[in-house]
This record gives structure tokens, C-alpha cells and sequence, in this order.
């Protein structure tokens, strides 16, 4: 049995995806499609609009045959580390090839640009700290280093977010000499940011600003975006949490932790670096809402994505102390199981014999310290439910993988 | 001028608190009365039903001339510490009496108590020791070793709770050699723990419990045990607000905390020791209400009061390393006033210059350790108040003193 990967968040599993799977078999001839998705936060330092289990399930119906998480360590972290989870558990369970997204459509695209990058990399590494001294965020100094080394003229255009996700994975891949063969297909539509649906295959930014805004799934323009399944899901879970989860919603508490916290408390939370625990503290008392408290932070330096990581990070207490030794790690130390049809679970029968790292299926005691963290993630996620709903959902997490 | 101190919760004021004003100015002709009051929560574990400033302008309009905050540091503390703090907070204010409610009503009671436990202390601390090593709680071991010395068949009992208190004043009085004339008023009916209401004079206790019962101020047996001012003052709380504080409406802030911690980061906590953090871990998730976690971590060493005043240093973030140095302390190092009559202004104005600590006024930057407690306490207090009334509290706090 042969399997392709996907590396994805399906926050939610919309027709971009349901295109995407079915690229992705035909391009591979694979009989198995891997997901690896994230969990509760995503990479863009948000909570998912529904937990993980519902977005299994989509993903289960619409094509996908197992479903594995991207451990919360790897998950909200820059593209280059989200790459190496990613990556290599997609190598531990043994997919033949990976594809991913981009507007190039172009793997050679992304193999040139990473030869002519590995060329330059001594030069982009100077201009990368040149820039981060005059005070730009990691992204932006980034961008300039790009353009310093001549990489912003290149196909693949490494100041824009996707094709650094895309180009990450490529280069684990190549620099690990890892056995994946790596895939793009072509995006059709929809800007990454993008926050209006204009056509049936939509951005997840611009289905979930809209499901924010309607607060239900009664338009046609938004049913037209997304599979049966997805829709099945995102009302089943409103019907059973009677929400959806943002930001917002996280509010109270992460104010009422920052309140509660000293300077020194605050700057041991994974990212908060370079005096930020000032800015946090300083601000906390005018904010009303969080939108509102990060416009007050952001800075140059300071981007929103990057400070909602960090504030992912402070929500559900992840020091730097949890995360340091993730650098060192060589490989994912074990890959969870979230879901998997009949042909997911022949894959892994086939599979599991050669793995070297174990299959885990639901969170236990005694657990590798990655799963420690994962649990107090999840914990936090299901905080704003009521007690009761909290219980069935945490039992959810010990129950193990959906399967269909 | 002349002031007669009372130590108090006021949660809130009511009828015998007035009876005790009185019967304080009429036994030491007094010109000025002192209280010395917890502020956001209280020495049994509980956040205050309404804020210190509400519960002050109470105080001021029944008699009280000045209103002192007894740092939290103290104030959520066994009755040793909160005399420590309560008591020296009088005697640095230079107040000549203190005056405290008991059943005996004998101040000769109690000091002849204090003089009998001085010649029996050794055997005290003998049989104290033995009970803890059964596994008891502190309130029990004492209990126990009271009576083992004979202190339970003395006129006063010291195995009640209000007696402890009063025992502990006039210890920390005569062991100080403090310039305070111990006074004590014989209190008239309502228990400490009762919960119904029988007279016009009603236990704090049984007025809350019933004021949670009807969450409002419209039947005549419970305005008949509070002065008018304190029927204004609770309104008017409920009325900005919409809500008086109890311990419910912390435990979603709580339950996330704990949910956000590991055993480590749990035992780092005041008052979380001999494995109190596994239990309450391994509580957390079946608890539906605050009430009901507690009564599942109940032990015969962890009471009630015991496992409450852990709460709220666990949801004011309270380490052990924050209040080790409060045992230390010979003195309070602060006077924090939070109100003050025409009077009370007035004997201020007289002591001032003989005052050997400083009084502040409102929180500020740059300020005492245990103010800084104070404020992240504060802050905790406030955090389930919507964002424009947690603003509108806050900068109550550094607006300074409430004068009439």
C-alpha cells in the first residue's frame, strides 16, 4: 500500500481540501491519504473553530483515511519547526510523498529555490541578523534576506506566508535526505488571507470570518464552500457546545492569568522575549477584548501572528522551559492517532511493524513529555465549555481514534 | 485624641457590627474608631460579597471614622497571622484599645487564659506536635492539645473559632508589649457558623447565605439586620455590577488555572503541601462546581477553611516564596487606608508625624512586596467583572481613600 501525505489544520475542512485530497490520489495513484493536522491551536496561534474529533470526522468523510495531530510542541510554532513535525511524521508512518498547496504549482519551483537558497544560505544568514538588529520581526527581516540574496525573484516568492510553509517542507525533506517524495498542486482561488468568500472553493480565513459574523450556516454562499461533511460537523458541535471557538472567547482568561502574573512569571512563557512581558502588563488593564489588546502590543517586531502564538502559549501555560528541547528532538518521539476508515487502518496494520516510534491513540499517564503539554493545551481549549460538556469532551481524548 | 481599634470583614456590616461600634465608643470614650479590615477576600478563604470600597463607605456611614485595609498577606491567613497583622496595624496607627466581640464578654477571661497557656506552652507545643504526627489538621491538633493542657474547660474555649481569634489578639498584645488595652463586648446571639437568620442582629454568615439564596434585598427579615447604609451599599453594588461575589463565580477561573498546571507549578502555591497537588489534580475533572471539588478533596487534616484559603491563593497566584518572609516581619510594613470621616481625617492629621511606617493611599508602582500581593489579588478579585467595570474598580484603587 503506497500513502501521500498532507500537512493541514482543516480549521474548517472546506472544498479547497476536498480538491486538494483528490489531487493529491490522483497525482500519487496512493491508496492511502495521511493527514497531519493540527490540534486544538493552529499554526496562525488560534484555537480551531471546532475540536479535533469533529474535524476528524470531516475529514474522514471527505477522502482523507487517517488522521494524525501534529503534537501542540510542533504545531504552534514558525514554519520552520511546524515543518519538522510535520515532516517527519509523515516519514515515521512511512508516506511515500507528501503534496502540498502553493500558487507556483511547481515542485522544481521549490527544489531550485532551495538549491540556489542552500548556495546562499552563509549570505542570507548575514542579512537575516543584519535586519533583526535594526529592530524587524523574524518574518520581515526574513522577507529582506530573501530579497538581499535575490529570492524574491525567484518562482517561488519567499516573502509570502504559504510558499514558506511549502518551501519549509521541502527543505526538511531534502536536508534530511528523508524517503518522501515532495508534491505541489496548484492552488485555484482564495488568497491565504483572504477575508471574503468569492467563489465555492474558499479560504479557511474567509469561512470562518463569515461563520463569525452570521454566527450560523444558513446562507447558501457559505454552505457552497464546504463538503456535506464539514457543514454536518460544525453544526453538530454548535448544537452540542453552542459555540464555536475564538479568540474572543479566551479573553477572560487569559486576562484574568496575565493579571495574576509577575514581569518574571510572564517572561518565562514560551516567546515572550526582549522586554514584551512590559508591554503585556502595561496594556492589560485598557484592553476590552483581545483583538483590542493585541493591536495595543503589536509592534513592527512583534506581528500578530507571532504574538497570538505567544498568547496561545501564556492560555494554556507552555514555558520555554517545555519547548526548549524540541530544537534537539530528531523526529517526532511518537504519532497520534486521531482517525483513520477501514483502508487507514489496513495502512497501519502493514505499517506498524516498521515503525521505530510508537503509535499512541489516546492520552494516558506516564506519557511522553510532549503529550503532557498536549493534554494541558487541550485542557485549556475545552475551558470556556460548561463542566459537563468539559468532561464528555476531556473522555473524548482518553476514548482514542474516531474510526469509520 | 483617643481611637479604639476593631478588627473586621465587614461582608458585610451589619446590626452587630453597629452594636459593636457603639458598645466600643461607650467602653473607652473613644473619640475615634479604627477598623482594620480584609480587603478583596477573607481570613476563612472567601472573596468579599462586595468590593473593599463599597464595604467602607458602609463602615464610614455607621460610625466607623477610619477604614484600614489589612494586607492580604495577612488577612488570608490562620488567626496567628491575621492577629499579627491586624493587631500591629493598631498599634502603629497608635490606637489605645482594641476592642473584639467574644462569647464570654470577660476580658479577664481571656487574659487569664493567655497566662495559663503561657505556663503550659511547652506541653502545648508537646502534644500539638503528637496530634499533627496523627495526621490531623492544624485547627484539630490545636483542639486537641488545648485540651490535653486543660485550656478547653477554661472559661474560654478555645476550640471555638471566634475564641481562637480573640485568644490570638490578646496573645500578640501581651507578647509584644504592644501600648494596647485589650477590650472585648459580649456578643449577643447568632453563632459564628449559623446559617439562619433569627434576629436583627444575624451572623455575617447567615446574612450571606441568604442573600445567595434570594440574590436580592426585598424581604423584611433581612434588611431588619442591616443599618440602611448597608442595604444601599449592596444595592448599589449589585446594581453596577449585576452580581455579588461568591466563590462560584471564580471556580470557571480556578478550574482553567489548575487545569494549566502541573504538580510542580501546583506545590510552588502557599498552603500546598504533603501532596495536597495530586489531589487536587486528580479532583479536577469531575468537579462541576467549586462546592462540589472541595467536598471531593475534604480531608480530616485539609478542612474547609484550610482548602479555601489554598483557593484563593491559587487563584490570586500566592507562592509559598511570596508569603515566607510575612512570618518574619516584626511589624506591618504599610498602612493602607481605604476611608476616612471628618474625624478620622482629623486624628490622622494629629498621628501622622509620630508614625514610624508609611501610610499609603492607593496602589502604585514601585511599591511594598506585600502590595504588589495586594494588587494581583485585587486584580483576581475584579476579573469577573465585565472589562469597562474591572477598569472602572481598578482605578478606584489608585484614586486613594474614600472620604466623607
Amino acid at each position: 500500500m503506497q500513502a501521500c501525505g498532507l500537512i493541514v489544520e482543516y480549521n474548517p475542512f472546506h472544498n479547497g481540501h476536498l480538491y486538494h485530497v483528490n489531487q493529491a490520489r490522483k497525482k500519487t495513484s496512493a491508496d492511502c491519504i495521511i493527514a497531519v493536522m493540527s490540534g486544538s491551536f493552529l499554526q496562525r496561534g488560534e484555537p480551531a473553530i471546532i475540536d479535533k474529533f469533529h474535524r476528524t470526522k470531516a475529514a474522514l468523510e471527505s477522502g482523507v483515511d487517517l488522521v494524525l495531530e501534529l503534537p501542540y510542541a510542533f504545531a504552534v510554532q514558525s514554519s520552520q519547526l511546524f515543518a519538522k513535525g510535520a515532516v517527519n511524521t509523515l516519514s515515521e508512518i512511512g508516506a511515500e510523498s507528501l503534496c502540498f498547496g502553493s500558487e507556483s504549482g511547481h515542485i522544481s519551483h521549490f527544489i531550485s529555490t532551495y538549491k540556489y537558497f542552500k548556495e546562499k544560505e552563509s549570505d542570507y544568514q548575514y542579512y537575516l541578523k543584519k535586519a533583526l538588529n535594526t529592530g524587524l520581526s523574524f518574518p520581515e527581516a526574513s522577507k529582506k534576506a530573501y530579497h538581499n540574496i535575490g529570492l524574491v525573484n525567484m518562482p517561488i516568492d519567499l516573502s509570502k506566508p504559504n510558499n514558506i510553509l511549502g518551501f519549509s517542507y521541502v527543505k526538511r525533506i531534502l536536508e534530511q535526505k528523508l524517503p518522501i517524495k515532495p508534491l505541489t498542486i496548484k492552488r485555484i482561488n482564495s488568497q491565504y488571507h483572504e477575508k471574503e468568500i468569492n467563489s465555492s472553493i474558499a479560504s479557511a480565513t474567509g469561512i470562518r470570518a463569515r461563520l463569525f459574523k452570521d454566527h450560523n450556516l444558513y446562507s447558501n454562499d457559505i454552505i457552497g464552500t464546504m463538503p456535506k461533511e464539514t457543514i454536518t460537523q460544525l453544526q453538530l458541535y454548535k448544537k452540542e457546545t453552542t459555540l464555536w471557538h475564538n479568540w474572543e472567547k479566551y479573553f477572560p482568561f487569559v486576562y484574568y492569568r496575565v493579571l495574576t502574573m509577575n514581569a518574571k512569571e510572564l517572561a518565562d512563557i514560551h516567546g515572550v522575549d526582549e522586554g514584551l512581558e512590559y508591554r503585556i502588563l502595561n496594556t492589560v488593564k485598557q484592553a476590552t477584548s483581545f483583538n483590542d489588546w493585541l493591536q495595543m502590543i503589536k509592534t513592527k517586531r512583534y506581528t500578530w501572528t507571532r504574538l497570538q502564538r505567544i498568547f496561545v502559549h501564556l492560555l494554556t501555560n507552555t514555558k520555554k522551559s517545555d519547548l526548549n528541547t524540541v530544537h534537539e528532538l530528531k523526529s517526532v518521539p511518537y504519532i497520534r492517532l486521531l482517525g483513520a476508515t477501514q483502508r487507514g487502518r489496513e495502512y497501519l496494520n502493514i505499517r506498524k511493524n516498521d515503525m521505530s516510534i510508537p503509535i499512541i491513540s489516546s492520552l494516558s499517564r506516564d506519557q511522553d513529555p510532549l503529550l503532557s503539554i498536549e493534554e494541558r493545551a487541550t485542557n485549556a481549549y475545552y475551558s470556556i465549555l460548561s463542566p459537563h460538556l468539559r468532561n464528555q469532551f476531556h473522555s473524548q481524548e482518553l476514548k482514542g481514534p474516531i474510526l469509520i
